[in-house]
This record gives C-alpha cells, structure tokens and sequence, in this order.
C-alpha cells in the first residue's frame, strides 16, 4: 500500500480528483491511501497565516517557512517519507520514467506551492525532490500535484484492471502511441483502416508500430534520440 | 468573458478545481465561463455506453465516434469555438506560449480523452488543436483539461490580483524564477541572503537575474538556447 500526503493552502480543491475514476479504485482496493492536509493547521501565526511579503520586494507573496517546516515534522511523526516532494516549474520535468521510480515508493510527501512560491530555505532544508510537470504556470500546485498522483498511483499494480494497459501507452518505449479506432467500422462514410479488420495480428502489430513511428517522428521527433526506436521489437 | 466547455465521462472529477482559489476568482469575477459535460448524456447507445473494443485487438477500451460527435455537435449549436481541443499525450506539449495564445480566446472546446483514447476519426473530422501536457501518462485527459484551464485561465487580465505578477513568472522571459524568501530572517539559524535586506532595488534585480540565470543553467540548460537570455535586459 502507498501513502501520500499532501500538505496544500486549498486542500478543497483536491477533493474531487481522488474520489473518481482510478485514484477511487486505487484506493477503494487498499492500494493507494491519499490524504490532504491544509497548511493552515499547522500556522503558529495569527489568523491562519502562512504567507508575506517577499524580501527584496516585488509583486507576489510567499509561503513562510515555519508553518511548512511544523507541518512537515508533524507527518514525519507518523512515518517516515522516501521522498518529500516540492511541485514548482522551476525544477526538473516530470517523465514517465519519473512516475515510473515512484510508484514503487512506499511513502511520499508532496508539497503544493501557491502565490510566488515557497521560502527558499525549505527547499534546502527539508525538500528531497522536486518537480516540475511541464513548462508553464499554474496558480499553484495542487493540480500539478494531482497529476503526480495519478502518473504513478495508476502504475500501481492492481489498479487498472488490465496489466498490460499501462505497458502499452505513450512514453513507455519512448513512441507515441498510435490511432485507434472502435465501432462503428463506418462512421458517416468515415471508414477505419481494412487492415485492421484482416484479422492478422502480425499484419497489424506491424502497422500500429508503423504509424506510432510516423506520428512519434512528426510530432515529437526529440523522442527518437534513441537507436533502438527506429526498428521493430 | 471567455467560455470553456469540457466534455468527460467523470465530469464529477472535475468539480472542487473550478470551484476554489484563482479559478473560482475568475467565474466569480465574470471573466471565465467553464461548464463541464457528462459525455454519456449524449450517447445513442443502451446504458450510457460511450467506449467499445478497437478494431485490430489489444488491451483498453476506445470512445466511439457517435457520442463525442453528438455532444460536439450540441454544444455548437450554442456557440462557435476558436479552438476544439483533444487531451492527450501524443501530441505537442503545452508551453506558456501556448498557454498565452489561447488565454485571448473567447470560445474553446476540451475534450477529454479516458481508456485507451478516442476514435481517430473524431481527432481527423473535429478537433482542431491537440495538447499534450507532458510526457507521462495520466488514468483521462480530465486533469489534463484541468491544468490547461488553470494556466490559460490565470492569464485573463483582471484574473491575478497583481497584474504584474503574472508576467515575472517563470518561462515568461524563458528563465526559471529565483529564489524567494519571506519572514523571519532568521528561521532557525537559516538566514536570508544579506543583498535582499540591502534596500538597493538594483542591487536586488541584478541578483535575482544572476539567480534565475545559475538556476535555469543548472535545471533546465535547454531554456537558454535563445541567446537574448545570456544578457540582463
């Protein structure tokens, strides 16, 4: 069983993500155990606060650091973490080889920014990894956050029904992955490719790897670095 | 006022993101519109079916063309959309310039892909803009939808509190943000950095640069291709 805590100035707006879909069987199954915790439990300041002005001026707030630091000791009484994670932009991007590594962790922390960001001496201090998920801004990390949990906690074995499923998606041989198509075979005239109606796994294991190729190359040809994409496992 | 429409099969997923903190803000503000649909409202099959087997064999189930066309198709009788947007992971990565080409949209259509994805004929025939969040596989385009409304979202002016702040975010000026610190100087024996205490705002700007610069050579060398970055502005 993994558990993720997750410390967050909104924890209402990481309620709905893990209540649906596959974070819900995650842990309806007793694989995966989440649980958010608002920041401003764990202020000594007044009014619940946990932010101020940054030094040196400048628009923006920031998280001080003591009610983070009371925070993360207070979880760390509980268990101890393998990582505790700082979602930002400024930092390494997240990659499937990344959630990869984590799902096989046992217990995380996840810290989620907000306003400028967090006081600098936290992620010194008590931070161990952190994690961009992508090369833009949002108003804070909750979402990036969620992302992360759902990236690993489906990698998670036993919680999508179907074990090879997540063998088969994008990045996991660093291919895109390639079109498919369901019923109807003829949809408004919109007919799906006849070879995959042959009946010829071969035939078409071969055209499916074919255009994951093609697309790969056209739309992210940086994902082919790698020799060994170009031919046929 | 711009106008987000998001067709899901976990619609619930997707209700505590939009109801707090900036997102909230925006709808409050009357600046951003987002409705989230059930996808199984439009489907024409028994029992709410919206997904079926793919055409060639394999593991995970594929969304059929008919339902994604139907409720497409409703929602334009409403409106015209600048832009009909597929989540998924085989397409080119969200970046802030993206994020701020699509925050000057009035109109935009998201869909969100869940199981093994969506038929190819709705990707050829219906959407317009395919966005990728990163290289990591997610359980459904839902939370993929999320974050693109977030980081378009917050960019609508009167959005943020600080109009400034948006703008010295990281990626803007296609550097990593640098360090920030707030109260107490002095936390634990961790002190802030004598030169943001100095009151020469210069003095402070002329570090922050060096800092976001050492910073986004350490991380994210690939930033710094453009070679304007290597000179202070």
């Amino acid at each position: 069983m993994m558990h993720i805590d997750i410390i967050s100035v909104v924890p209402g707006l990481l309620q709905s993500p893990f209540e649906h879909s596959i974070m819900k069987r995650a842990q309806t199954r007793g694989l995966l155990e989440v649980r958010v915790h608002n920041l401003r439990d764990f202020t000594p300041y007044k009014h619940g606060q946990v932010d101020d002005y940054q030094f040196g001026g400048g628009a923006g707030m920031v998280m001080m650091p003591e009610p983070l630091a009371l925070a993360i000791e207070h979880l760390q009484k509980e268990r101890t973490y393998d990582d505790i994670i700082f979602m930002t932009p400024d930092a390494p991007v997240l990659t499937q080889k990344t959630a990869n590594t984590l799902s096989l962790r046992e217990n995380l922390l996840i810290i989620c920014g907000h306003y400028k960001g967090i006081d600098q001496r936290i992620r010194d201090h008590f931070v161990t990894r952190e994690i961009s998920i992508g090369d833009f801004v949002l108003s804070g990390g909750e979402l990036a956050a969620a992302v992360l949990v759902d990236a690993i906690g489906r990698l998670i074995p036993g919680v999508l029904n179907d074990e090879t499923s997540a063998l088969s998606d994008s990045f996991q041989d660093d291919l895109l992955s390639h079109p498919v198509y369901t019923r109807p075979a003829n949809f408004r005239g919109w007919t799906v490719p006849d070879i995959l109606l042959c009946g010829d796994p071969k035939k078409v294991d071969a055209w499916r790897y074919e255009q994951a190729l093609e697309r790969t190359r056209e739309r992210r040809p940086d994902l082919l670095d790698k020799e060994e994409n170009t031919q046929p496992k």
